[in-house]
Order: structure tokens, then sequence, then C-alpha cells
């Protein structure tokens, strides 16, 4: 069979880390596959880091996009989840080895395969670490194995759910793994797009939800998305007010940072959970804070597929959506030095239409 | 009622930091307390911190001691619980506020209040923060509220039970605490006072035990205490041949050291607790290595008077006795000498048989 003609705006190198338009190929559904027309594609932090070679591991090029929401328009042959015209959701991985420990136990995001989980951009295509960059939803259609698509409920506003998919997930995966629940004392540190998820899914769950954010200006925001409280991390009289106050904190802060501050706010056997960093803290963490009152520091990444689609039920159910602002793919460039500059409320989401009226060869 | 006159050996300023006898005086027992003869004391690590003032809060002078074996000899009309001639053990509290939420859930070890649980030595004589330095075990005599002094099991060899009171129960509460039982991998770095303690106790859970050291020398007594394996740290192959392996590391190093490598031995969901550092760790922590595979880092803080006594009749049950070499009070400093270098095997015991021989005025 031809491969399928695509079009989707994506960087060439990390110096030249602007995206432009680019045409490439994807090889059409295989039996277990299904064809995905991109109606809309949330922006995420991470996106920023790969294009820009944060982490070292870019391959160019690079077509970002792992907040996907869109049609199905083909499936093949073994298919039995979907069916042409379903509304469906494609997150941050797309495949993962399927034979480990963590894979057989439904947690794929942590597959220990040789080469963890398919990534839905800049993977490798197959999880033995073969084949080619994969390419995410920065374009007019994506391949997906259907075990690794999501429906979107129909209760979800289409247009705004594609967060739910990267944002969602990722902090809903460890308010629930750690048990929150009906009166759970929840720090959320970081009002962005991760952030303000989380303070959305915590005051869901029941939690009492403290915000932590560096910006006043974030204060009423932080209070409609659910916060009881808001701490500003500059105003250290109100921080230390705040000690042993905590039974879980969430950090949602992309950039390094300094962590004693945060472990101090825990009680006795409380967790802080840092989902937004992939790199080590700014400061070595102090264990005398640590071991003195029996806390817990420990990371999470993303979730499994099954907690993806608990969580687009769980907002459907909640009347949850994330916060968005909705942008033409040709305003790209211009998103991402906004979400450098924290302008962004609180995330942006790509109108996929805007890249079929344009000419791409 | 006249203070008692007591007899020890105690620093009287870092720089000054051998210890030399001295002469104090301790109050006569209280209705609830109870007047311990001293026949055993441990030398604890943490005793060379504190006379060294490492942690920068030692109150000169400074009579360490806080694995204290002895024999009531006399009890306050209101103690009921012990009496003349009980074979009692003394660790690291003698008091505690008794209100907070940690102490009225029996964990007085965490106590939050005024000034935390009272130090058996270098600590304030009441929980408010009032009061004088406490004198700890290198001493003829101790005063101690009935309900922080331990009963020692007729099992116990009392010649050597004094460090279950420190290195004992500063190991087994958090194996307790984390869940270790038959099957579970554990890792215990640091094979000395603590750690010897750390790998029999693992073992009598029912544990399979890795010993983490960084002496060579060290391996044929890892295995005696019940490892089934040796790590030498030095060895980076075969450090990276254990990576993903143990559900749960205890570290008993008592000096700063770099944790990422420690954190990468780590299963999913594997929990490493340092119990030996009361510092920052050498090198920030990478949250990388921490996310991807949902690892904790934590740490623990000796036990609860109730994870005492439960230890001591654990030991007495199991067989299991610390590996003591004893010595005489009058040769402390050398004592500590040699644990620097790293020459005890595993933990110094002090007849106190041999101050009560000296005379001291």
């Amino acid at each position: 069979m031809e491969n399928l003609k695509a079009k989707g705006y994506g960087a060439t190198g990390s110096i030249l880390s602007s995206l432009k338009p680019m045409a490439f190929e994807r090889t059409p559904p295989k039996e277990d596959e299904v064809l995905i027309d991109v109606l809309y594609c949330g922006v995420c932090h991470s996106d920023l880091h790969q294009v820009k070679n944060d982490w070292g591991n870019t391959i160019y090029p690079c077509v970002p996009g792992h907040e996907v929401v869109g049609k199905v328009v083909q499936v093949g042959s073994a298919v039995s989840k979907y069916k042409v015209g379903d509304v469906v959701g494609v997150g941050c991985m797309i495949d993962s080895c399927g034979h480990c420990n963590p894979c057989t136990d439904g947690e794929e995001n942590y597959c220990e395969g040789p080469v963890s989980w398919t990534a839905t951009y800049n993977g490798y295509m197959k999880p033995d670490g073969s084949g080619f960059n994969t390419f995410g939803g920065y374009s007019d259609k994506i391949v997906v194995k259907e075990s690794f698509v999501l429906s979107i409920p129909d209760a979800l506003d289409i247009k705004s759910a594609a967060p739910i998919l990267c944002a969602g997930v990722t902090t809903y995966s460890p308010l629930k793994h750690w048990g929150i629940k009906a009166g759970s004392k929840v720090g959320v540190a970081g009002v962005g797009g991760l952030g303000h998820m989380a303070i959305k899914l915590a005051k869901a769950m029941g939690a009492e939800v403290t915000a932590i954010t560096r910006d006043e200006e974030k204060r009423s925001d932080a209070i409609r998305f659910g916060a009881s409280d808001v701490l500003v991390s500059t105003d250290k009289e109100a921080i230390a007010k705040k000690e042993l106050s905590l039974d879980f904190i969430l950090i949602t802060i992309p950039d390094e940072f300094e962590v004693n501050a945060y472990v101090n706010l825990l009680k006795k056997d409380g967790v802080l959970v840092t989902v937004g960093l992939l790199a080590p803290y700014a400061k070595a963490l102090n264990n005398m804070e640590v071991a003195f009152h029996r806390r817990s520091v420990a990371g999470s990444l993303i979730g499994s597929i099954a907690e993806t689609q608990e969580v687009l039920d769980f907002c459907a159910e909640h009347g949850i959506a994330p916060d968005t602002e909705m942008i033409r793919i040709q305003d790209i460039n211009d998103a991402y030095d906004k979400m450098k500059d924290k302008e962004v409320h609180y995330r942006y989401v790509i109108d996929m239409q805007s890249l079929k009226e344009e000419e791409i060869s």
C-alpha cells in the first residue's frame, strides 16, 4: 500500500528552532491501527523543551504534538474498538513493549522495554528501538494502534479536551496513585498548563487545595480553579506559616527549582511528587528535613492508557475542562514565545483546520 | 530531695573534642521515673557527630550515650511497669510533648512539640524547651520516665543488646513501615553499625538482601549477616547490572553521599530511605530517574518507643544480636578514632563497670 501524504509543522534543528510547514509521509493503517484526521492539538511545555533539544535527545526534523483530538477516518481490519466517525484522542504514547512487568500490569508509561514506550513524537517507530522518528499531532493526520487511542466522551467539548490527554493525565495519575480523597490537604506548585488541571482535579476528588505560585496575579485564577488558599512562593512568611500542613504536594514547575522549601510544607508521612521537571533539582535535597517527618520525595511520569481514559471520563463526569486559548498553526512560534514569557492562559490548542487551509508540498 | 552525684565521660568543646572524666548531678527519680544503674552503653556514630558539633547544635559539656542497658535500682511511687532489679534499656529519647498528632499516634520519634522529642543526651530537659542539657549513657546512672524505658528480654545477651536501642530500631522502623516481607528485594548500603543490623533484620523478615559497601573486605561479613549478594559501590559494572532490581534500599551511610547511583537500583515504585545522613545529599537528586519509574526518596528517624520494644522482642525471637566489641570507658577516644577509620566491627559497647572503678570528683 502506498504511503499517505501528510503535512505538518516541525523544527529542523535546535538553532533553527522555529517551526515551519513541512510535508512528510505516514504509513497507512495496519490491521490494528486507525487513521485519524486531526482536529485539535494542545501545545504542551514539553513541545518547547523538545524542539529546543533541552533534554539532548531530539531527533530532527521534530513535529511535536501529543494532545491530539480528531476523528477516525479509516480503521484496520482487526480494529474493534473504534469505527469511522468516532471522536478520539491520542496522548503522549502510541506504543510500548507489551511484555515487561509494567506493561503487563497496564502501566505502559513505566515500560521497561528496550527503548521504553514509543513517544507520539520524537520516538522510535517500534518499541524494539528500530524504525524512524515519530511525528506528532501538529499535522493533518496520524496513524495509531487502537489500544493506544482514547475515546473522547460526548460530554466533553472537543475544542478544549485535548490538554486532558497530557496535562490532565499527568496530574490525575499521581493524585490517584497516592490516594487523594475527600479531606486530603493538597498543594499544587506551579499554576500553568499542568497546575491548573491539578487544582481542578484535586478539588473534584474532594481535596482542600493550596496553590503555590510565583505570581500574585494568578491568585484569582487559582481560586477560580478550586484552590481554597494561595501561597506566593516569594512570601517567606506565608510559606513558613504553612509548614507541616500538607499531605501531598504536586509540583508542576517545568524548570529546575529548589525542592527543600516545598518539603517543609509536608506533614509527617507527606509526599511531594514532581511531574514537570525531568532533570536534577536546583539544590541537593536535605535529608534532615525529609527524615525528621518521614517525608517522601517522589516523581511520576504521565499516566497509563487506562488512566488517560479514566481522566477523560472523570472530567466529563465532573464538568472539568482545561482553560484554553485557540490559535492557528501559523501562530505557533508566537505561542511558544508567549509560553516562555508565561503569558498563556492556560493551554494553547491549535485549531488544525488552519493547517488544512495551507498548501504544503 | 538532694541531687544524686553522678560521674561520666564528656566533651567540653568541639575543639577539645576528646572525652574526659567528669562529675555532675542528676535529679532523683520523680514519681513516674526510674533510676538506672548503667551496665553497658553502645557507641553510636551520632555520638561522634554530636561531640564534634557536626550538626551545629551541640551544647557543652556533652555526655553522649543513647544505647543504654542497665538495672533498675530505684523507682518512683507511680511506676508500675518496672521494679528494682529489672534489666532495662534506654534509647535515643527520654521524653516527648505527648500532645501532638505523632505523639498521640504513638510515634514520639516524630514529635512536633515545641522542641520535638527530648534527646537522651544533648537535649532540653523538658519538652517545652525549658531546662538544661541532658546527659547520656556514658555515665554511671541515668534517670528516665518509665514510659520511655524498654524491657530487655531474658533471651538477649545484655552484653551485646545495647546497640538494638538505636542501630536496631533505626533500621527496623523503616523496614517495617515500608512493609518489608518474605520475598522483598532489599538493598542495604553501608555495612557498619546500622547496616549490619539492617541486613540481619531484613533477612529475618524474609527479604532477599543485597549489601552495598565501599569495602570489598566487608563481603564475607555481609554474607555472614544474611546478605545473598554484595555489591562494591566502586564496581560500576556490577552496579549497572543491578539497575531496576530492588524494591527498597536502606541507606545507612553516615556522611554525605551521591544518591542518584542508588536511585537507579530501584524497581518501579521502589523506595530509597536514608537513615544515616542528617544533612543534604552530596549532589542534587535527579528527578528524571525518580519520575521515570515512579520511585520515592524518603527518610526515617530512629523509631517509636513501641517499635523499640518490638525490635528488642524481634531480636530475642529470631536470635539476632549486634556484632559488638567490648571496650572500657577509658578507651573511648581511641574507639572514636577507630570508628572514623572504619575499623570497628561493628559496634563498640562500653562496659560501664570500668567507669565505676574510676575515682571522679
